[in-house]
């Protein structure tokens, strides 16, 4: 079934967030963007576990995987190609930080229609812009997808031009962490780098599916810093999601790569597997 | 009048933020807290100025104040006395980071009573708690009260103990910056110090009121980096925020100060300036 609406909270139709929710006054709570294919959320038991353990490390504990799917299967149609994200928040409380004696976390399912990506992404890769914004190192809050962006909304609004596809985001120190939208890889030879993300930024599905499946092609991979000056030295580099897959970086600022069949080979692997 | 609500959503009542809004998804906005006498916002003037500076510094045009002053006495009986919390966001939006071309920002009034605090806190000062959570350093957002606040969240679940006020934040160079819900002073002699926000931390009003009253105390005062070690060898500490005003800092873990007649003076001018 189909509705003529775009959201569910807490698995209910025309309803909306109260400003007491902690998710509102603080971004007290985590997401997730997921690929919808025939109506099913694709990769859901590792998107799931995220979510729970993104959860967990702000304290919050994730509903259960049997109401987020029913959300699922009430929003979108069996036959729909969609995106979905999913916010849970840890529910309302009142005025000030303290968290709740007791709180029920509120869920968010919010579906958009898929992005149709230029055909050149395919053949010629995308263009990244350099951020002037840079990350800043929170540990206790790295790698988690939690509601406070700011800093990717300061760093998107950094470029209008159509042709830049993401932004690359670096640390105070001139370390490569991700981009707004995106992680990213770095191939020498061989060898598949991506940045580590202890101190600073988002550790996605995508990004962790492809460190599990670059032996299939033959890659050795490691997670470790990354200084801007040595991603520009890369014979190949990398960005994905878990809407896009992966596509290949063929320019950032005046640096250019020339097409290569390594994105391609990904894109594959995790559409297939 | 008095209404059977607690909160308006740009000037009506019961309404709901939509799931779309961009300070639910990303806390793209700002808010202040205030303090409401006989129906009327206290420092109005400064509380404006600074909402619409800080909207500005995330490229938000702040709503006119003729409307947010209509929300306050639409929301406030004339004789009440309550704590206002204003928070403008950018509006609703696309999935992205992307800032909408064209974006209405939204703004909500929430009321809640004015908190009760102990008589000792008047005579003997407050306790704080030393945050293990340190305060990440990001200049683009400093000084700024926007709605990425899970820092707060996870410095304030630091205690339960009900003794302790507040909880002391550093940098992760051990300055000081400020506390999770009050900017703090430290008096060295005739001398005020209040740390520079210019990397992290939240400039608020009252702050800025003592900076400017300081002198009919015959203080001087000096915006500077501030060490942990050396506000721990400070005569005097204070905080202070816009609904307290002012309270003496008598205990930071093992160290205590006696009590002294700053902070008192501090809020008689405070409440009556």
């Amino acid at each position: 079934m189909t509705h003529n609406t775009t959201h569910l909270i807490n698995g209910s139709f025309n309803e909306g967030i109260s400003p007491f929710d902690r998710g509102f006054a603080y971004g007290d709570g985590v997401f997730r963007t997921l690929k919808i294919e025939a109506g099913k959320p694709t990769h859901w038991t590792m998107h799931y576990q995220k979510l729970v353990a993104d959860c967990a490390t702000i304290g919050i504990v994730c509903p259960g995987v049997d109401l987020l799917q029913n959300d699922i299967e009430l929003l979108f149609a069996n036959d729909e190609i969609a995106v979905a994200k999913i916010i849970i928040t840890r529910g309302e409380g009142e005025r000030g930080y303290a968290i709740p004696a007791v709180s029920t976390p509120t869920r968010i399912l919010i579906k958009s229609s898929m992005p149709q990506y230029e055909s050149s992404y395919y053949t010629d890769g995308v263009t990244l812009h350099l951020c002037e914004t840079r990350l800043s190192n929170q540990p206790k809050l790295a790698g988690i997808k939690h509601l406070n962006r700011l800093e990717n909304v300061l760093a998107r609004s950094e470029w209008q031009d159509e042709a830049i596809f993401d932004g690359l985001l670096l640390d105070t120190q001139d370390q490569v962490i991700e981009c707004t939208m995106s992680n990213i890889f770095a191939r020498y030879g061989d060898h598949l780098l991506t940045p580590d993300l202890s101190q600073c930024g988002v550790a996605g599905i995508t990004r962790q599916r492809i460190l599990q499946m670059a032996k299939s092609l033959n890659l050795t991979t490691q997670v470790h810093t990354l200084p801007l000056t040595h991603l520009l030295k890369a014979d190949e580099v990398l960005i994905c999601n878990s809407i896009y897959n992966a596509f290949q970086v063929t320019r950032i600022s005046n640096k250019a790569w020339a097409p290569q069949p390594l994105a391609s080979q990904f894109r594959n692997l995790l559409t297939h597997d």
